[in-house]
């Protein structure tokens, strides 16, 4: 088993008694002014986070420090935005200040030039000396939702919950959370890593596997220092929770960029893929996918098998789904007797008679009580392990188009707001569909379909895809996971 | 060369003089209530448009007839959203009123079982004997941007535009359209072509081929009677202009699904491969790729060749969008020695000094005009074929973000609003580099990121993704075409 101490202890970084961002400034065009700004707006106690600036008395109304050295409080962690060639000063006072962690956001340092890379080194050595230790540097923040820490370099706080990113991108880790925050998902801890001087990528997955706050770890990775403490990381934390990455540089191309963006060696394409294949890490393509698999593990159960059921009231777009489904190598069985009785009863007879369900205009016209028992009779199917549903969800994209005809719109304005009405009472019901604990994803193919019922079903964990590939896709990545973790509890 | 004679003339289908919408109603909850209600509010003369129903007198304020030959007016088409059983008298009703084109929106016909498939026949000998062509049935409208006639039993009414559609998913078609209308695209034609019982597919982008109006063809096929026709059709149609296809029953369980959908076969996916490569289609795997496809196809110059440029400020999004372009074939070329000289003077030492580009903070807090000079710079070295520039357009998901900050937002609003001012000043430059003629995609890794500046730049020709491989894969796609053409016109 896992030792308790065999992981570095980051809880003052991710919860952290005092704050001092030094270089912070009353300018948010600067990199200290953003950061300290964010920091304030995110919701960290203003009574407990202390700026630094050498000139200023007050940023944004705090009383304001010439030096670490001078609060009269505890720090626990110093958020770093001074120039390059002054941060080594700065360190000598965090540990003089006995800071235990300094989150660098400065860039300069291994990522442009050797001499950055020297002074990288040394700072490095004088913090771990001190008994100090480093996030970065050239990063762009953390979050630590459970103090409402959000010190990051831009303004992308994200919602709180139980997601933790490492990301060697802070941009891409930051807009992962902002595009998951108004799309269910809900985030624990972030760390930009940067150029990973001292903490590594490996110390935050090992923290984030026994964080029982951390329900599924994301990281974007570039390069890596140790393969082979990655792929034992790696699959302690597969064993404990799903750890979905994302990697950057697997082609030459991106290779030869990434090194010269966080001054790592990205590694080839294939060492990247047999190391992952053995860990049961779950791979996304791109920030979509990142997202969308993060919405699937974070609220769905896993599937019991590859068994899925399709519902939707229109024709072509249950074969695409089917088309998605059998892509991805998942099946599409016959539905069991006893289901395609009920669904006789029920349906007009031109039904499509099969899994993909087509309820027909049945489904437009009809009723949403029936729309919703169509659904239910196919998920609970002892044949169906998952059920992608075609959701009829077009108030807000009508809304869109009558928004245009200026001249006309008056003739369905009343209808609108009537559809607007009942579809918010639908969803409610369609989300008492969870109570059979079996994946349920709700699909709409128009990736413009925001509204509020939409909200409604992410904040109440179904997720809504806006392809029958991404579906099909999450879903197959959620079987695959379940067949890994099956196979490790045989061994 | 193409004869004028070779197709058929779809003239007043697509611009007819009078309409009628056979079984309209009061009722929008109804199909010809909605599709009446539809129809007034796509703009269509109301001088022109006439309902027909036995019983009512009025609908939505229109006089109302009771049967179509009583209209004293020309009518060109009848929209006929009646029961099944009663189409067959409809039709012979019209063929007595000289009605050129009726599009049949009411099921229950050859995709219902064997006496509709009989029905289905009938109906299409009683017309055709008439002098009268059918659309459907089973289907969902047509559109003729012209007219402003959107005959949809639907409210999804597309903004008016160049491109053409022929669906066999009324659905899939529809929302392709409403999701275009607010990315940038605009529609000319559209067509559901349902259980195609006389008008078919083909009969459609023959028409599409030779219209002025119509820049990029997009079709949705789920199943052919005619491959060698359809082979024919779609290599005129490729030499003509952009021709973008969605094949939906490629796999065994898809087809399984439509063959209970429009009652055609689905061919298998090997003729179907054999088929679309030799004929210059471009090929979309879901209604998703299938509008940024459009975007890329409608908005954009092609590309000379293969080299991509890539400008960020963003390494790690630099990075995979390397990975990205490699992973779809394309190239990421070193840049000439005079755009290295121009970037070495205009950026900070640490700057990425090769492509991509990864112009480092100076590119988030540097003055928006930097930014524009560096992507013009890239874009117009003679090495560099087509740019992707991650764009710093964060605005709307800053203030998501502070939305939720219910208590601290107030300290950011006044921010807001000047970067909201200044982000508008900034799309209205970079549209400017359109002057240049080379393909210029607008990257940025939310697909939440809904703003009036993206919104602008789509308006203007820009198009704009949410993912690194997206974008990638439509200027493959769009070199693909480029290629195909070339070689066409060495034959």
């Amino acid at each position: 088993m896992y030792n308790d101490k065999s992981y570095l202890d980051l809880n003052p970084l991710f919860n952290p008694e005092g704050i001092a961002i030094i270089g912070a400034s009353n300018n948010p065009g600067k990199v200290g002014g953003m950061t300290f700004l964010t920091t304030i707006i995110g919701g960290f106690s203003i009574n407990h986070l202390y700026p630094v600036n050498h000139n200023e008395e007050e940023i944004f109304g705090l009383k304001s420090y010439k030096n670490v050295k001078d609060i009269p409080y505890n720090v626990d962690l110093a958020i770093i935005c001074v120039p390059a060639f002054n941060v080594k000063d700065v360190i000598k006072d965090c540990v003089d200040k006995r800071v235990k962690f300094g989150v660098i956001i400065s860039a300069g340092f291994s990522e442009a030039d050797d001499d950055g890379r020297k002074m990288e080194k040394e700072i490095v050595r004088i913090a771990n000396n001190g008994g100090m230790r480093i996030i970065g540097p050239n990063c762009m923040g953390i979050s630590g939702s459970k103090v409402h820490l959000h010190a990051l370099m831009n303004m992308l706080i994200p919602k709180e919950g139980g997601i933790s990113i490492v990301s060697q991108s802070g941009t891409l880790g930051s807009l992962t959370m902002a595009t998951g925050s108004i799309e269910g998902l809900g985030f624990s801890k972030f760390v930009s890593s940067g150029n990973e001087a001292d903490i590594h990528t490996e110390d935050l997955i090992e923290y984030f596997t026994e964080d029982e706050d951390t329900k599924v770890i994301l990281a974007f990775i570039e390069g890596l220092r140790d393969g082979k403490r990655f792929l034992n990381t790696a699959k302690k934390a597969s064993e404990k929770k799903p750890f979905i990455v994302i990697k950057g540089g697997i082609t030459e191309e991106g290779a030869k960029a990434a090194s010269s963006h966080t001054g790592s060696m990205a590694g080839s394409s294939s060492v990247y893929n047999a190391l992952f294949k053995q860990t049961g890490i779950i791979t996304a393509i791109d920030g979509d996918d990142l997202v969308n698999l993060a919405k699937g593990f974070y609220m769905l159960p896993l599937p019991k098998g590859r068994n899925i059921g399709i519902v939707s009231a229109w024709g072509g777009i249950g074969v695409l789904t089917a088309d998605a489904c059998a892509k991805e190598g998942l099946k599409i069985p016959s539905l069991s007797k006893k289901t395609m009785d009920s669904l006789n009863k029920l349906l007009p007879p031109f039904w499509s008679r099969q899994n993909p369900v087509d309820m027909t205009a049945a489904g437009i016209y009809g009723s949403w009580d029936l729309f919703i028992e169509i659904n239910r009779l196919v998920l609970t199917d002892d044949n169906i392990d998952a059920v992608v549903c075609m959701i009829p969800l077009f108030t807000s994209i009508f809304k869109t188009v009558l928004d245009r005809m200026e001249d006309t719109r008056h003739y369905a304005e009343s209808m609108i707001d009537f559809m607007e009405d009942t579809e918010s009472e639908f969803v409610k019901n369609f989300v008492g569909l969870k109570e059979y604990k079996k994946p349920l994803v709700a699909l709409n193919i128009s990736r413009r379909l925001e509204s509020k019922s939409v909200t409604y079903l992410e904040e109440n964990g179904i997720p809504f895809y806006s392809s029958s590939m991404d579906a099909a896709h999450v879903l197959s990545k959620m079987v695959q996971y379940k067949e890994y973790l099956d196979r490790s509890n045989e061994e």
